[in-house]
């Protein structure tokens, strides 16, 4: 395998092998089995990024318009979150659900947030040690195999692709998104899982809040209509395409509509809370969000000249996050749900000498002059307003072709 | 390891990182040592070919003149012979001799023929066993790593290769083969034990006999100045090659006189009564070769049509060998040593319709029908005179330099 692995990496490796290759590692273990339930069930993956608490919002957020969302999330390793780190900063929250419990609790109110289990292609998570130990994880066939490996596991009717692009993902290259993408879907598509994916920044942190509690607060928020607009807007262009996989809405405006609808009449909040509910947490978060994990200590930060926000380099701030106890350096650590950053400036604002920007958030002292050292190297204030940032959200692919977005509407490029 | 494998085979090793692999392969287990013994010690090793019993002649040849040759072979495998089996026809001869008896053996009669001791290079046998299990055999660097770390545990003061290139070689092509000889000569250079490569004919077998008792059979007969004159040829030219790395004659000419009243006088083939003797095995066998293990049947076979010999296939002839029980699949396997060929005609001879060309030997009929049938398919017999078959030496590489063989004389082509 170990070598194997290492052909993939420096040959490449045919559609049909990689087929294959994910074929055995999907039956390598259990999937979850709906049988007759009558609902669309639609998943959404992200590749990872800093700030990046879309699955918090989105999850109940399109399971309260009608469609079942079984989601599996991992844990963050390296500069990136995980969903699971975010949702245990509630009090009390059980990701550790076993695949009949998830299926009883998607059958009975249309979602559940859970870890990979023991259950689902255990060969993944041994060639993810070997590749860890032979210096093969970043392949991008590897990847697409090991993502699909597991989504193919959830019997969905659909599954949604964030894609991350820019200094902060894992694949920074636009093209290489794009190559991630393609592999994706068409190993979802052969499988019978119309997959679609769309590339979204991850040059700078997506929304304010960085850091577990921080962004399961920032999470309920949004899903009150109070959360920054880049979040929100992420959230529902993938919200979208879920809604038009489960052929639940006409067309795109119509799907908006039904989403927009959802959040402002409070639906997508109790959602959120019949989930919380549902595995152990403590619903009264969402009403009352000073009820989760608390920093000891906080300290503002402020700009150190007067000019352009030109970079707010989201590695440097995921890093730091882990530095100051709230992120793993290995699956094993033990993290401070607390610690964290709001960053309430984006690239291009006008900011004056003095001007706060934002707040750390730390266990004490040391921790906070970690987060201060982070900031004054990821923000990056210049005389000059900056060029344009990458596009929030940038390119939609699916098996008919690629669009870029423009002028508020999906234009096609490659068919 | 498996990872790191495939990683050269696919791109290559730097030199600095062969030699660190090759070192740490080396120091992975035992060395000979023979401390103040002041008798030079040189080796060769051959890439493997068919009908290849050079060592047989070669090492009690030049052990006769005065120069120690501590010998570590290996075992046939593929459609190669090996020195083990051809010598493990002497009713009684020991191969598996510990590094302090064959030390011993060294400085009393300055000769031993061995195999590889479990306490030489471990590690190259377990990463052989890698690289038998991913596909990553076929590597010029990876196979140079092997024969130097083996090679550079028997504390000589000279190493020659025969590098076999043709259709019969392990790499066929000269260009391979050049850059093989480089391989190992850089590594042996860098590491105290100058080395000399030359390349030789593996597009026919060597000599006439294929098989191992009737191997050993010719090998005792060249020593008594009756074996073939391909054979005598190659064997003289490595010898010669031997001599001067050990200092032991001023010239070329000067060592192959040494080397021709050797044989002539007998004192060749004594040596290998010597060896023979101190290894536990039959010494009467050069004095009278029907003491080797004879063939319970034997078939003429004899050419199908008049016309010239265009080529004599050694791989046909090898694996027909492996077949007929006198090879090995398997490094468990037990072979019938009087199984094989006797092949009287070489490529561009002219053979008359029904004149014997060859003889099989094999336990019985069925035996001598695969090898009737092996003969057909290998000696291929043209109307038109065929072209000239490669020179039987061709080149030769030292760290100075790479000749070419032209009118009796070495001719440097690049320095």
């Amino acid at each position: 395998m170990a070598a194997l692995l290492m052909a993939v990496v420096l040959k490449g490796i045919a559609a049909s092998e990689l087929a294959a290759l994910t074929d055995a590692m999907l039956a390598s273990g259990a999937r979850l089995a709906f049988g007759a339930f009558p609902t669309p069930r639609i998943d959404k993956h992200s590749t990872g990024g800093v700030g990046d608490k879309v699955s918090l919002v989105l999850a109940p957020l399109v399971a309260s318009c009608g469609v079942a969302v079984p989601m599996m999330s991992g844990r963050g390793l390296g500069h990136t979150g995980g969903t699971l780190d975010k949702l245990e900063s509630i009090p009390g929250f059980r990701t550790d659900l076993s695949l009949a419990e998830a299926r009883r609790q998607v059958e009975r109110i249309g979602c559940a947030m859970l870890g990979q289990t023991p259950e689902i292609a255990p060969a993944d998570k041994k060639l993810y040690a070997l590749r860890d130990a032979t210096a093969t994880v970043e392949a991008i066939p590897l990847i697409a195999a090991s993502i699909m490996s597991k989504k193919l596991a959830e019997d969905l009717n659909g599954l949604v692709l964030d894609v991350k692009v820019g200094s902060g993902a894992f694949f920074p290259e636009p093209e290489d998104g794009l190559e991630l993408a393609r592999t994706m879907i068409r190993l979802g598509e052969e499988r019978g899982c119309p997959t679609v994916a769309l590339l979204t920044a991850m040059d700078r942190p997506l929304g304010w809040a960085c850091g577990n509690a921080l962004e399961t607060e920032e999470a309920i928020l949004a899903l009150t209509g109070e959360g920054p607009p880049d979040l929100l807007e992420v959230t529902y262009a993938l919200a979208v395409e879920m809604l038009l996989l489960a052929r639940a809405s006409a067309d795109r405006d119509a799907a908006r509509q039904t989403l927009e609808d959802a959040l402002h009449s409070g639906r997508a909040a109790r959602k959120l809370q019949e989930i919380i509910e549902a595995q152990g947490g403590t619903p009264a978060v969402v009403e009352d969000p000073a009820l989760l994990p608390q920093a000891g200590a906080e300290r503002v930060f402020e700009a150190a000249r007067t000019g352009y926000v030109a970079r707010i380099e989201p590695r440097a701030i995921g890093n730091a996050i882990v530095q100051m106890g709230g992120g793993r350096r290995t699956m094993e650590d033990v993290i401070d749900p607390g610690a964290g950053f709001e960053i309430t400036v984006k690239p291009g604002d006008q900011v004056e000498r003095g001007e706060p920007v934002a707040t750390v958030y730390g266990r004490d002292e040391a921790v906070l002059r970690i987060g201060v050292e982070a900031l004054g190297r990821a923000v990056e204030i210049a005389e000059q307003s900056p060029g344009a940032p990458l596009p929030l959200v940038d390119r939609r692919v699916s098996r008919q072709g690629e669009w870029r977005w423009e002028n508020g509407d999906w234009k096609l490029e490659n068919r």
